[in-house]
C-alpha cells in the first residue's frame, strides 16, 4: 500500500458553552494525531429569547469564527468540518445564523440533530474502547445524548436535555445544594430517561464520555492512585459514583473545586450531572462503565478519516492503534515488523512453558512493534521513553491493565529485571509473572534482530528439563547475534525458563 | 533556505575495547539526531604480540564488522564514516588489517593518530558545551587525550598511554588497590602528563568527556540528587574528585560496582582514571571540569556535517542547538518564531520592571522556540511534555541551570503558577524571580499569537504605578487574542509587575 498524502482537518465545534477548534495532521486510513486545540467561551444560550440568540452572543460567536477564519487561512487545512449544536438547532433565528456564518466567514456550519450527535459520540466510542454492543452516555452541559451500539454499528440515539448546565440553572438555588434541590433534579432526570426508547435493547455494557463522565472519572482516579495519566478505559464503578456524590453533597460550591481531580470550573454543576450518570447507571442496571477519551469530534473527524481511505473503514481497532502509534513515534518499520515475527515464533514454540494465552500473545505483538518508538524523545534511556510514551499517548482499544503491560515490556526490551514497578494497583496477580515472560521472549528477539537486516529468519525451539536450545535459522553463521543473545538474553531466558539457555544454529 | 535533503550517516569506530556504529539522521547543516547504535566489545588488544593482533582478536573483530556491513546494507546510510584507533595503530600487522577489511567488508578504515583523535575529541567538545579556550581531556580506555583550544578553533593535541584499562593493566594486582599501587600510578602520571607540550597555553578551562569523566560526574550527580537526566555541562568540582577517590580506595572492587552512578563494568577501572582526571585538574590548577557529552565519534560526524552543509561551518552553537531541537521535534516554525518575535518585544520594553539582563533574554529566546515541542509526545498536556523533552534531549550550549529555566518557562507557558520546583539545587536565588516575570511573558505572547496567524504583529506597553497598559498593533481587531489574554495571562502578568493590566488595539 501506498501511503496517503498528508493532510490536516480542523473539525469546528460550535457548542451551547464552548467553541472548538481542533486540529488532526492525518494520512487517510493510515495515521492521525491530534495536533492543536483552541477553546473559546461563547454561552451563546446567555440571553437567548423567543426570537432567537441574543445580539450578544452572536457577536462572541463572531469574533471566535474569525479567529478559526484567521486560523484556517493560516494553517491551511485540506478539510474543514463545521458543526453546531442544540444552542443552533434550537434558536428561532438559527437559519438566519448559518447564513450569514456562511457569508462572512465561509464556513458552511452543519447543524446536527440530537440523534446525529448521538452517532458522532458512539462513533468516538468506537474507535476508542474495544465495545459492540451496550449503550454510549455523553454527558454534556446542555443536553446529554444515548446512543445505542448493535454489533459494533450505532443503532439509535437521542439528546436528551439533561446537560449539568441546564439542571443547574433550573434547580440549584442553594450552596450546599438543598435535599429538596437534589430530589427534584432527579425526578427530572428520571421523568426524562423514561422518554429514552432504548432502555430494553440496550444491552448490559455501558460507555461513558462527555465532561462530566470524565470528571468523576478523574476524581475517583485521585482516590484510587491510579497510575496512568491518560484516562481512556477508565473503568468507573457505580459505587464509586455513589460515594464521590456523598462527598459532593456535603460541601459547598468553594470547597468542591478543591476536590482532587475535580476541574475547578466544573465545580458548580458536577454534583447534576453526577446525578445522571447515577441514574443511567441504575437504570440500565450496570455496575461500571467504562470511559472513552473520544467523542464527538473525534467521530467526526473519523468518518472523514476512513470513508475518504483505501480501505474505506477501520482496521480491527486494537491493530490499527498500534499503528498509528509506532507511525506517529516515527518507528523503524522493518526492524519492529521482524521482531514482533520473532517474538511470535518464540511465544507460539514456547506456549507449553509460559502457558500464556492469545491476549497476552497480543500484548507481545504490541510491545515488539513499540519497543523502541522512545527513540522519538531521544536514543539514549529509549527503553524509558518508549514506557513513558505509551502511557502518555494511549492505546485506544486497549484497557489501562493492557497498556500498562505493553508498557513494562517496552521498558525492559533491553535490559532490567522485570517488575511490575508503579502499574502494580492496575495489574492481576498472575501479570507479573507474564511480563517476566513475555519480557524475556522480546529481549531475545531484539537482541537476534541487532543488525536490522533479518539476518536471522525463524527460530527453532527445543528444550529438556535441563536445557533449553534456541537454533536461529540464518543464510550465514548469525555470530554477533548469538553473541550479543549470549550477553544480554539468556540469563533472564534461563531463569525466567527455569534453565539453562543453548544457542546454535542452522543454515535456511 | 531550502531544507538539505534528509540523509543517514554511520560512524563506525573500531576501538580498542569496543567496537561501535552510531547512526545519525541528519539534513546538511540544518538539523540531525542520534538514531542508533550497536556496540560490541572486541578487545583487540588482548594477544597482542610483536608481531600483531592475535588472530582470535582479528576474527572478533570481523564478525562485527559483518554485522556492521549487514546492518549498512539493511538501513542504507548515505555516508559511511569507518575509523580506527590505537590498537589497529600500534599493530605491527595493522596495515595488513586495514586491506582486509577493505576487501572483505568494503569499509576504508581511516586509521587515526593521536592527536587527530585529540581533534576530534576538541569537534564534539566544541559542539556541545560553550568553550573557546581552554584544555578538552578525553578519557578513554586505552588512552587520554589531551587537545588545546584556541578562540573556539584545535590549536594541537596529544594521546597518552594512561587510559584507564591501560593503567589498571600495568599496576593493579591488589583488591582493594594497595597505597603502593597507587603511588606506582600517580607517578606513571606524572611522567607521562609531563610529556605533554601544551600546558603553558592550555588555559585555565577545563572541558571532560570519556568513560572514566563521564562516570565520576555520575557518582557526584548522585551525591547531589543532581536533578537531570543528561549530563551534558555538568560541572565536577576536584574537591569532589578527591572526595570520590576517597571513597573507592577504600573500598573492594565488588563494593566499588554497586557505588550509585558507576556503570558495574567500570568498577574494575575507575580509580585508576579517576587518578588521571585529578591529576590534569591539578596540574591545570582548575577547581572544577565541565563535562561534554559529545566526543569522538560527535566529533566525526559533525565535521560532515558542517562541511557538506549549505553554511560550510556552525552557527552560533546556542542557536543551532535550539533549532536543531524544535526541527526533530517538528515544531510549528512559524507560530514558535512569532511568539519569539512578541516576547522579545516584551522583554525589551519591560526591562526597567523585570531587570533581566541578555542573557534571560537568550532563556526566554529558546522557552518561546520550544514551548510547544511536548505535542509531539502528545498534545493533551503538551506543556509538562515540553519541559520533559527539553531535559531528556539535552540543549547543547546551555548549562544544567539554562536548560532547567527553559524547561521550566515552557512548562508554565499555559497555565499554573510558575515556581522552581525539583530544579531548586540547580538555580541560582534570583533566578525563582527570573522564572516568574519570563513565564508571564511567554503566556502573554502565546495568548496574543492563538490563532497561529500572526495577526498580532506587534505590542507597545507603557505603565503608570497604578495600571499597565498593553497595546497590540493588528490590522483588525484582535478581539479574541486580548479576551484570551483576560482570561489566561493578564493576573500573572498583573502580580509580578505589580500592577493590574489593561489591553487595548492600535491599528497598524
Amino acid at each position: 500500500m501506498t501511503i496517503p498524502p498528508a493532510q490536516r482537518a480542523a473539525v469546528i465545534d460550535l457548542g451551547s458553552n464552548t467553541a472548538r477548534l481542533v486540529l488532526y495532521y492525518f494520512r487517510a486510513g493510515h495515521s492521525y494525531h491530534l495536533e492543536d486545540e483552541i477553546r473559546a467561551v461563547v454561552r451563546l444560550r446567555e440571553g437567548l429569547t423567543a426570537s432567537g440568540l441574543s445580539s450578544k452572543a452572536e457577536e462572541r460567536a463572531f469574533s471566535v469564527l474569525q479567529l478559526f477564519k484567521d486560523y484556517c487561512s493560516a494553517v491551511g487545512p485540506e478539510v474543514i468540518i463545521p458543526v453546531a449544536t442544540s444552542a443552533i438547532r434550537e434558536a428561532a433565528n438559527g437559519a438566519a445564523f448559518v447564513k450569514k456564518v456562511r457569508e462572512e466567514f465561509g464556513f458552511d456550519l452543519r447543524v446536527l440533530t440530537g440523534e446525529q450527535e448521538a452517532f458522532y459520540s458512539c462513533l468516538g466510542a468506537l474507535n476508542s474502547v474495544p465495545c459492540r454492543d451496550g449503550l454510549v452516555m455523553d454527558t454534556g452541559g446542555g443536553s446529554v445524548q444515548l446512543g445505542r451500539l448493535v454489533d459494533g454499528r450505532f443503532e439509535s440515539g437521542q439528546a436528551l436535555e439533561l446537560g449539568a448546565l441546564t439542571l443547574k440553572e433550573r434547580f440549584v438555588r442553594s450552596d450546599p445544594i438543598k435535599k429538596r434541590e437534589i430530589k427534584d433534579i432527579q425526578n427530572e432526570i428520571d421523568r426524562r430517561l423514561e422518554k429514552f426508547s432504548g432502555w430494553e435493547t440496550a444491552g448490559r455494557r455501558l460507555v461513558g464520555l462527555g465532561g462530566t463522565t470524565r470528571n468523576l472519572a478523574k476524581i475517583q482516579a485521585k482516590r484510587q492512585a491510579f497510575p496512568l495519566d491518560h484516562m481512556n478505559g477508565f473503568v468507573l464503578r457505580r459505587t464509586s459514583v455513589g460515594k464521590i456524590i456523598r462527598t459532593l453533597r456535603r460541601l459547598p460550591v468553594q470547597e468542591r473545586g478543591k476536590l482532587p481531580g475535580l476541574s475547578r470550573d466544573r465545580a458548580d454543576i458536577i454534583l447534576p450531572g453526577a446525578l445522571v450518570v447515577q441514574a443511567v447507571m441504575d437504570r440500565l442496571g450496570v455496575d461500571e462503565l467504562t470511559l472513552s477519551a473520544y467523542g464527538i469530534r473525534e467521530g467526526l473527524f473519523l468518518e472523514h478519516f476512513w470513508s475518504d481511505s483505501p480501505t474505506k473503514g477501520p482496521l480491527e481497532l486494537r491493530e490499527f492503534s498500534l499503528l498509528n502509534a509506532a507511525r506517529f513515534y516515527r518507528y523503524q518499520e522493518k526492524h519492529a515488523h521482524h521482531v514482533r515475527h520473532l517474538c511470535r515464533r518464540l511465544f507460539d514454540q514456547l506456549a507449553p512453558l509460559h502457558g500464556c494465552g492469545p491476549d497476552h500473545r497480543l500484548l507481545l505483538d504490541a510491545a515488539s512493534l513499540l519497543h523502541d518508538i522512545g527513540s522519538a524523545v531521544s536514543y539514549n534511556d529509549h527503553h524509558k521513553h518508549s514506557r513513558m510514551l505509551i502511557v502518555s499517548h494511549g492505546l485506544p482499544g486497549f484497557s489501562p491493565r493492557e497498556t500498562a503491560v505493553i508498557a513494562l515490556l517496552a521498558f525492559y526490551h533491553r535490559k532490567g529485571d522485570p517488575g511490575i514497578r508503579e502499574f502494580r494497583s492496575l495489574l492481576r496477580p498472575e501479570d507479573e509473572a507474564v511480563v517476566r515472560h513475555l519480557a524475556a521472549l522480546l529481549r531475545l528477539a531484539e537482541c537476534l534482530e541487532r543488525g536490522r537486516s533479518g539476518h536471522v529468519k525463524d527460530i527453532r525451539l527445543s528444550w529438556s528439563d535441563s536445557e533449553l536450545t534456541v537454533t536461529l535459522i540464518a543464510d550465514t553463521e548469525p555470530t554477533v547475534e548469538i553473541w550479543d543473545a549470549r550477553q544480554l538474553a539468556s540469563e533472564l531466558l534461563g531463569q525466567v525458563y527455569g534453565r539453562p539457555v543453548v544457542f546454535k544454529s542452522a543454515k535456511s
